[in-house]
């Protein structure tokens, strides 16, 4: 929780994580981080367990998380599980299993640092891409999404901005690249974060809609990588699906900040779209 | 375990997973699968991993590894515990914990179902490299090695034909770009299969050794997805360093099979050589 006067952000106060005089860490899954027929965001999802990891450790930052998806949480009361491991002066380990009263929804592998602002010997150069007062906003636009398409929450809490150059099947003109772009910062200007990052790497609609394949491609497993303290401002985020077969997709998302430095990068696996 | 008259080849002998009369899962690590210094692969490691989550798996394939690399377990005994998680039609979820005398050496999140050979939808296209005969074997050319690089049993177990293009930093020209492409096939030729590709997904040298910065480069985390069951014969593998940082690096691997289909992708967050 924010430790100023400012009022809490959207993103904190949704991924609070409490400890109860038990010593259990228990969190409140906020509906309104959904991406449809109320199935939570997995990126939404792995940013709590973060924080959690982030607690229960004596670094600061996430720097590695996987996470499996076992089952969708319902939103409302959960806990946390942390079983901590191996710690030393660079990292530390540790498992973070969330289950809601039905049982465990997601566990983690996290690996949690201390990042700093180093210079890149070897840096992941941003694509280009059109401004941000010339990207369209999903949340402006929603009323043009196709039927088929249900507008989550997760649109109101996180505002995308797609680059024209992958905003074609939001218009009814598919491509036939399956990549995203966009800019995308919280919607209340809560600056990013690394807990931001991590929310931020799942929080596109799947590449394959680029494609006008629209429908939901559960998340079976999701790796984030956060790579550097993101500056002040919006994050640059480019998603792409690299092989698309046998029922399955793969996702990665490069994360850049304001400045242009890579911050985040991610690869899922997941569920094609039928 | 091969179900044939054929002799076991080493890469099924040095994985094998043995149940006990108790009911535990053992293996007997390899000292010969080393990176150099007596550390074990973490290729090699994971495949045993992925083995002990297809045994306890109604599923017979890995599709999705995650695995953290706690500490550097010893060669000799070592033992894997399976939990199994929610378990479907399509797929089922496990953790695996790899531990020798010393403790946990490597936690690992498996997903597991079944591989076909279904068309690509979105192909991933294989890079355009030398055929095997005019690249590099970095056995054959181990002599050649600057003295500061200790050539590992790993090299003798798999077969590495570096594409000249990448290969300069082993005949002292280093080149600019944190890139390695190789041909890949088991020396005894068994021929690769999901397990196999787990070992071939972390098999090269650190990419950093393509800009002439030589060092080990120690895994933290890795993930392995195995998107189709490959056909015989070499498989083509590209490793490449997005952003190299504060000490840190990512590398990812794509491999394809001799007739040119992506079948496994791998990232890891790793130490980046000083």
């Amino acid at each position: 929780m924010p430790q100023t006067d400012q009022p809490a952000s959207a993103f904190d106060t949704a991924t609070a994580v409490t400890r109860t005089e038990g010593g259990v860490l228990t969190t409140e899954l906020d509906p309104g981080w959904d991406v449809g027929g109320g199935i939570l965001n997995g990126g939404y999802l792995l940013s709590i367990a973060a924080r959690a990891a982030v607690l229960e450790s004596p670094h600061p930052h996430p720097v590695a998380l996987s996470a499996s998806y076992l089952r969708a949480p319902a939103a409302g009361r959960a806990s946390l599980t942390v079983v901590p491991g191996p710690a030393g002066r660079t990292l530390a380990h540790s498992q973070v299993v969330l289950a809601d009263d039905a049982g465990p929804a997601i566990t983690v592998q996290a690996t949690t640092a201390v990042l700093g602002d180093e210079p890149s010997a070897v840096a992941a150069v941003p694509p280009a891409v059109a401004p941000v007062g010339q990207c369209l906003s999903i949340a402006e636009h929603a009323h043009l999404a196709p039927p088929e398409i249900q507008v989550p929450g997760l649109v109101r809490r996180i505002d995308v901005r797609l680059d024209p150059a992958s905003a074609g099947w939001a218009l009814g003109q598919p491509g036939e690249e399956p990549v995203l772009r966009a800019w995308l910062r919280f919607t209340d200007e809560r600056e990013p974060d690394p807990l931001a990052l991590v929310a931020f790497a799942d929080a596109l609609p799947p590449t394959s809609w680029a494609l006008g394949r629209f429908g939901w491609a559960p998340t079976v497993q999701l790796q984030v990588l956060v790579r550097a303290l993101p500056a002040p401002g919006w994050c640059l985020v480019e998603a792409r699906a690299g092989e698309i077969a046998g029922g399955w997709l793969d996702e990665d998302y490069r994360i850049w900040d304001s400045t242009g430095r890579l911050v985040a990068q991610s690869r899922q696996l997941a569920r094609a779209p039928r």
